[in-house]
């Protein structure tokens, strides 16, 4: 592809669809960036999405998550599936921790078309940052690779929000990683279609699967948690799933640095995608993740628009009155959005 | 107070300003649930706001924040001071864990009206969790709360966000919690202005001190993280601090279970306001938390002005046409938001 067309969002969607891997990593940049064009694009290449299904991977740091992610994308490689992995990281501006790992991951991975990774920084906003995954993953998707895994550091809940966009979720939990208590707190467990203990081998293995069993048993009354963004109440899914047909979220044991238990869990995500289409829950995780993606845009939008409608002289000005205590911030949120000042 | 005065805001405003806790707990469930009347009485209040000093304490599970939190509350009392807690927390609906966790800790200070805690749960939108706990803040500040404590677990970006609004953000660390690599991909050892190694009894606490030190020392060039949050561009500071008043981040050993390190902490504390006056960067960071509450009113505005331009039976017909791709997310969304939709 020549120089300019790597500019060019028409030429670049084009390349995404005919498998151009450095189309494709222009494409992710340009849609990061949130650069012109890249709405073109990606309306461009939406009716090539929808093939892939999409495994979020989430669970504290320290979980071993990366290891599992990658010995995933290796068992789907050895079984003739293309695997992309987006992994969402709250990468350090100064520490390049998550890049270094990221590297390590990769040459692992390394040297085989059949698999591409992206990573991305919390850094900015984090709305952008559930949209720009999500764009990541339509990119994917529309590259044609079969199986995509969003990986994130689970613990906030907008990590959570960005897994709980996919297909299956695993929530990957590790013994030892102090008291069973903080699995409790990280409030991640009602999003899993399937709990994982990585690191199976470690000590203290078989009373974190006890702890994680008992807190299934206790909350197996509770609704399944249902995302609202403030904007769009989502799709509701009362209807699903049919009667007689409830997902059994089981515990499984991995250790993934040695590969132990990756069969079987690629084996258990499969069983879910069988239950997501008998039980109908399938169309309903798929309205879901349209409502999210739409919410993204709508907000993006509304940003651009009253960022564009607020000169910054003037709001340099409101936050000196309100410092100053002149004002406070509900009056002047009130007058910064009022017809009157976007006509003056 | 009466029945009545509980749920009329200008009342609740004047029990917050006389000190009255049942009102300080009633004004802060009306401003979490946004009900009506909750922007007047905030904005009423806000001529009393600005006294209190602010501090963040952040970390990921298992470093014994909570008890860090307990401890330092402890202290301030000690000192004569009064402290108000929001302590911000992922709960999870069914295993009320946090909530748990938090009657523990209340025991410990209750029957002190020196002290007042609160805690938030992050389900619903991220965008409202900030909101939320900024708007805590400010009832805890406008109640005469000396000492604010925010607490929040920070592996999420938007829990560390959330405590960057401090005037001294507290970053804590304990060892063993896996390797020290997990603590830079945690990302938040740029938004410490001390770090705190918790649990120091345990072994590999002198390591993880090390650790850290070191990451200091590699980082030390780096510019300091400025927020920015897609609306409004943060006051940059870029002329503070003065040359020759850069603050020096330090690593500080505590026990709090036993409270060793507490005191000291304290001091360092008290230190880093010292450095906030002189420095100019007081007025630096206060700008910013203005901006950043501005910005969160300014956002929840928007979400309800355009969650009431769009009627949900609209928005599930749009959902229903891009699962069928009949059209995609990005001309849904222009179209969901050009004026001719409003308008008709």
């Amino acid at each position: 592809m020549s120089a300019r067309d790597r500019r060019n969002p028409a030429a670049l969607a084009q390349g995404v669809a005919a498998g151009d891997r450095l189309a494709l990593a222009r494409a992710m940049t340009l849609a990061e960036n949130e650069q012109p064009g890249a709405h073109a694009m990606l309306s461009a290449l939406f009716p090539r999405t929808g093939q892939a299904r999409i495994i979020g991977v989430t669970g504290a740091p320290g979980t071993g998550k990366s290891t599992l992610v990658t010995a995933l994308a290796k068992a789907y490689r050895n079984a003739g599936l293309s695997v992309g992995i987006a992994a969402v990281d709250p990468s350090s501006p100064f520490t390049g921790g998550a890049l270094l790992g990221d590297r390590v991951r990769m040459r692992a991975l390394s040297g085989d078309d059949g698999v591409f990774m992206r990573s991305m920084a919390t850094r900015g906003s984090l709305g952008g940052l559930a949209k720009a995954t999500n764009e990541i993953v339509m990119l994917l998707d529309a590259a044609g690779f079969e199986r995509i895994i969003v990986e994130t550091v689970g613990v906030g809940q907008a990590e959570v929000e960005i897994a709980r966009t996919a297909h299956t979720t695993l929530v990957v939990e590790a013994p030892g990683l102090g008291d069973e208590v903080q699995a409790i707190k990280a409030g991640i467990l009602e999003i899993a279609d399937i709990l994982v203990v990585n690191k199976a081998d470690r000590p203290g293995a078989d009373r974190t699967i006890r702890a994680l069993e008992l807190m299934l048993e206790l909350g197996a009354d509770e609704p399944r948690y249902a995302g609202h963004h403030g904007i769009i109440r989502y799709p509701a899914g009362q209807e699903s799933p049919l009667p007689g047909h409830e997902w059994q979220v089981d515990v499984l044991k991995t250790t993934a640095v040695n590969g132990a238990g990756v069969e079987a869990l690629c084996g258990h995500i499969e069983a879910h995608w069988a239950w997501l289409e008998e039980s109908g829950e399938l169309a309903v995780r798929g309205r879901q993740r349209i409502a999210y993606a739409l919410e993204s845009i709508i907000r993006a939008e509304l940003n651009q628009r009253v960022a564009a409608a607020m000169p910054q002289t003037d709001v340099d000005r409101v936050i000196d009155a309100i410092y100053a205590h002149e004002t406070d911030p509900y009056q002047a949120a009130a007058k910064l959005l009022s017809p009157e000042n976007a006509e003056g």
